[in-house]
């Protein structure tokens, strides 16, 4: 079974939502066969990458709370992290653009390090003081502990358009599924689950999926194969 | 959309399925939003690493062919290949485990070069001279060709359970889908196509299962999210 997790890194929900799904993960008892794939979703597609500002001042420029209001979701939304065991800096976070991330977890999938890499970033942008936005060389040494090459990593990020149309693909893909938001789990292509829910509507999902999986339409009958018994051979 | 392909490097109908699944594929409109993923199948399961013999004699000793008919086989198929631009050579051809192969496979897929290696250990095993069974060395030459790392490579072939397990868990999903013989080919775990079909039953396969792609189900409504506006926020 494959589950796939539209996210951006900048998204608390993302975070709290991550570790929801991984505790009814954890807990299924085919969890050895469910693949995990994190897809690209920038909640703030159009900023550019020198954009950069505390999150409590864009959420009063762009959304028009006072500061008290923005100061208080994030309390809130601290709250739901340590619920779930997470860090979470309340107080000044940058925000700015993801696209450099999305990039960089595409190459890592290629190389097998996605998993790591995504964990890092969610732990650099909502615990860790240091900002990881318009910062190649803070990207670059979240790749190296996620086990990528530092070289390949700086080539990636230095590029532009490298892993750019995955990351475009994906978000074109969450629209064409109907994910206005995320996360946005998508089980073998059949169930969604929207939103950072509690662990039980997560483990009832994969039971769903797991136990309704149907058995293959077969396209066609048989044609020539191999098996134990050999090879069908057409005769001359 | 993705293609599971159940298949041996033994299998001179999965050499042949595959370019024809490929160039079904080359044709689909949608082919940029379709992943490849290589499935291990053993034709021949039990047999030990070392015990590597000319197929000709395999097909005599195993099914009781006579010389002549075991060769006719061999002319027929290379004709098959032939006829999709394929090189086969009909004679002194090796069989014996590909295990190791399937382990290095997985490997690949991990690293993103999957696809890289199976082609060229289909060539390797059905085309060139020189033997691919019983021959670390061999094989880390073509893994290396293939863009992976040797020291990786040899790392992998030097240690008999690495990987060894994805290649089970393969062999046992192939059973769970009905698969008896290879290649055998699935859509989007809905439909599948067993063995070396002609390319117009791939391009029609492709079709199918794009356009009957149904509507997620969404489970359980919506929960917080973070979208374009801003994110849910419990308010205290």
């Amino acid at each position: 079974m494959r589950v796939e997790i539209w996210s951006d890194i900048a998204c608390p929900w993302c975070y709290v939502g991550k570790a929801r799904f991984e505790k009814a993960l954890e807990a299924f008892p085919h969890r050895d066969e469910v693949e995990v794939v994190h897809r690209s979703f920038e909640l703030d597609p159009g900023r550019a990458k020198d954009d950069v500002q505390p999150v409590i001042t864009m959420l009063t420029a762009k959304y028009g709370m006072s500061e008290a209001q923005a100061e208080a979701g994030e309390d809130s939304l601290g709250a739901q992290a340590a619920a779930e065991g997470l860090p979470y800096r309340t107080r000044g976070r940058d925000h700015g653009s993801t696209f450099d991330m999305h990039r960089l977890l595409h190459f890592a999938r290629e190389r097998g390090r996605q998993a790591e890499l995504l964990d890092l970033l969610y732990r650099a942008n909502f615990a860790e003081e240091r900002s990881v936005y318009n910062d190649d060389e803070r990207l670059v040494g979240l790749a190296t502990a996620a086990g990528l090459d530092p070289h390949d990593a700086r080539a990636v990020l230095a590029d532009p358009e490298a892993y750019a149309e995955q990351v475009r693909a994906d978000e074109r893909e969450a629209a064409g599924l109907g994910a206005t938001g995320v996360p946005f789990f998508v089980l073998d292509r059949k169930y969604g689950v929207s939103g950072a829910q509690p662990a039980e509507v997560f483990a009832q999902a994969l039971d769903q999926a797991w136990g309704e999986r149907a058995p293959l339409t077969l396209i066609d009958g048989d044609a020539e194969t191999c098996g134990p018994d050999g090879c069908a051979v057409p005769q001359p």
